[in-house]
């Protein structure tokens, strides 16, 4: 390589994050150091600001930048629906819908007896204390529809069952879906959930 | 967005950058929050660095962190033959094969007239005195095989033919490639230029 080390250091570092590659970070750094001024500055200064502010909030596990986040704090949500995500991915994810109102609890993963992950390395026992303690009434549990997923679904059903009301998201044909890409299970959800028009 | 403002923007800002998009920039921007004081900080400092040290080679317009290029600082480089090519990534393509032995001119794109870029906005004048100036006896151009990579070569080949060697990359079947998969004109290019074995 003929650049000098720093921006070789700079571009193997791009290529570790998840979804850029070798050919693609090359790319980005180039983009940005062509557009020094209006890009890389601003956007390392960013990444410091980030760097010293993020962090867990230390109720539902949501990233921000207070120790406890804006959904928590805000009194408006708390309608005594908790929603329950594997990870801030999907809580974002929730979020832009823009439709739900009540709270969240980021587990942060899913159980797995492969990567040793048990309740205690989740959030279950704070789920726990925080149904009794926010005065839950329904747990929403949004969770991934993948093996380990629904694993840790039941799990939680099993603790919590009987102190509040427990629903799950429905399943069956996305919005726009054609049923010729759809995979054999999506569509036996959907016909078995089948509802009056 | 349950995240805050900064977190936002970073990601708003990683979701410009060639190759990243929204979803990507989410989950580059989670990870290096996850891992803040691994990644984060880190490539945040680096950023900061390469935007202070990263210029533009006053010779060649290779990206480097000296005012003239490692590679046109190199005097075991100086052997005559200079590789012409649009952008920095070409150069630094050529620079892995670690088989070219000489140095190189960027261009800077590719003259357009409907982007209007004529030969004062690419590298092409500081070309023809380099050609004098350090006594260059070949001049590859490697220029992309695009309709504009092709008008470009041609331009440069009508301004120095016959004070040096002009040569160009051999087109042909890219190796590992199948017939099967390949455009036309690859293999009435390589039909063409066939040689006894």
């Amino acid at each position: 390589m003929s650049s000098t080390r720093d921006i070789d250091s700079l571009i193997e570092m791009m290529a570790k994050l998840p979804g850029l590659g070798p050919r693609s970070a090359r790319r980005a750094v180039l983009h940005l150091i062509r557009k020094r001024d209006l890009k890389l500055t601003p956007l390392a200064d960013l990444m410091q600001i980030v760097a010293a502010t993020a962090c867990e909030c230390d109720n539902c596990g949501n990233v921000g930048t207070t120790p406890t986040c804006d959904i928590c704090l805000n009194e408006a949500r708390s309608n005594g629906i908790l929603c329950v995500v594997e990870d801030v991915a999907d809580l974002w994810a929730m979020e832009r819908t823009a439709v739900f109102k009540g709270r969240y609890h980021v587990l942060g993963g899913t159980l797995s007896a492969l990567d040793q992950v048990g309740p205690d390395e989740l959030r279950i026992p704070r789920l726990i204390n925080r149904i009794a303690a926010e005065g839950i009434t329904e747990v929403i549990l949004a969770l991934n529809a993948t093996v380990d997923g629904q694993t840790t679904a039941h799990y939680i059903a099993d603790q919590i069952e009987g102190s509040v009301r427990l629903t799950s998201l429905a399943q069956g044909v996305p919005v726009g879906g054609e049923l010729d890409y759809l995979d054999d299970g999506t569509i036996s959800a959907a016909l078995a959930a089948r509802k009056a028009i």
